[in-house]
């Protein structure tokens, strides 16, 4: 079976899931942390290099201050839970705003938990024009522009999987996503089954890889 | 109804529709030109006011010649035949590579033919990265990444249209598709339906609208 090395991973539908379940949208983020060792733990057993999740971005800040302190506890919460098991840890995002979780600041260099083994990206305060901004201090001669950028040690994502129906990145790694496969799960992360990963697998194996060619 | 002001469309599967119809793959592009013209029409009617058509890509010049010329052709004379439409078209790619068909030059700034009214972006030669490349030459102070570069006359996309069954970008335009709806059209682009697009438009209407908020 033809595996994806990095799979990229947004967890959306947690407010809509609080909302069915008559709770308020903001109780919807800790329902997502289970799903996400679980994620983690089923990647490691099959033997993926590299997962990046989707945390929170700049343009998530704009909403509630209940909400925003919610999935910011969320992240947080969820990067300590990792530190726990073998992983090498990375937390990218825009670091000078104070949108970004102090807690957060020994990950933002890539750190080995455990005996490592799997790479885990963890995108908080996260904004795709941020991430584009220091192409702007590179000269002509620069030929590869992922390089440079903020996420430049996030490698290229081969399969993307989104919970919650939605059809978009949603300014998910732009240049990371150039040539990912999208596998969209209609169920909302919080109803997160092992099965959506498994399916997910499947059907990227019947894909082919061109790369754009 | 809520419409798309914007729609990106991938028109793939030439050359499978090419193949499982027993001609061979470069046979396949010519096909895709009546469906073009078709969509532009339908769009048309519906009151869209911009399509962008994915041409063909420099990762794509790498194809056999054979390939190569017959996709070259096939964007020109799509070209060309839009100017005998009430269009204001626009070729976008790099112009700079001998890859870039002479005959599309006076098209490279964006020009009314008839009564105008609808724009029409054409990729042709294009690039994700090459579309990026002036983003280097400007300094700090830039506040939006999308007028700089390459496409800046190309607007957001609100929907994307891919034929053929794949579930990826390919290097789309990456800054004006970061917040688009994806919709997938299992058939192959020579078996255009008129009801593809209406399908597209009524899944996009149940689909909420947060540029990532």
């Amino acid at each position: 079976m033809r595996l994806p090395k990095h799979i990229g991973i947004i967890p959306d539908g947690n407010r809509r899931w609080a909302q069915s379940n008559g709770l308020s949208k903001e109780q919807g983020y800790d329902l997502g942390l289970d799903p996400g060792l679980e994620l983690f733990k089923l990647c490691k057993e099959c033997g993926i290099k590299e997962i990046t999740y989707y945390g929170f971005t700049i343009d998530n800040t704009k909403r509630s201050t209940l909400q925003r302190l919610a999935f910011t506890k969320a992240c947080i919460d969820a990067v300590e839970m990792l530190t726990k098991e073998d992983a090498e840890l990375l937390v990218v995002g825009n670091t000078k705003s104070n949108m970004f979780p102090k807690e957060l600041y020994p990950y933002t260099t890539r750190r080995t938990f455990g005996k490592g083994g799997l790479k885990v990206n963890f995108l908080v305060n996260y904004g795709w024009e941020w991430d584009l901004n220091p192409i702007k201090e590179c000269d002509e001669t620069l030929k590869n522009i992922g390089q440079v950028i903020h996420s430049n040690d996030i490698s290229r994502i081969d399969l993307i999987i989104r919970w919650g129906g939605r059809r978009r990145l949603s300014g998910f790694l732009p240049v990371q996503s150039i040539y990912s496969d999208f596998y969209i799960v209609e169920d909302f992360w919080p109803d997160f089954k092992r099965q959506h990963f498994f399916d997910a697998l499947s059907w990227y194996n019947t894909q082919d890889v061109t790369l754009g060619g």
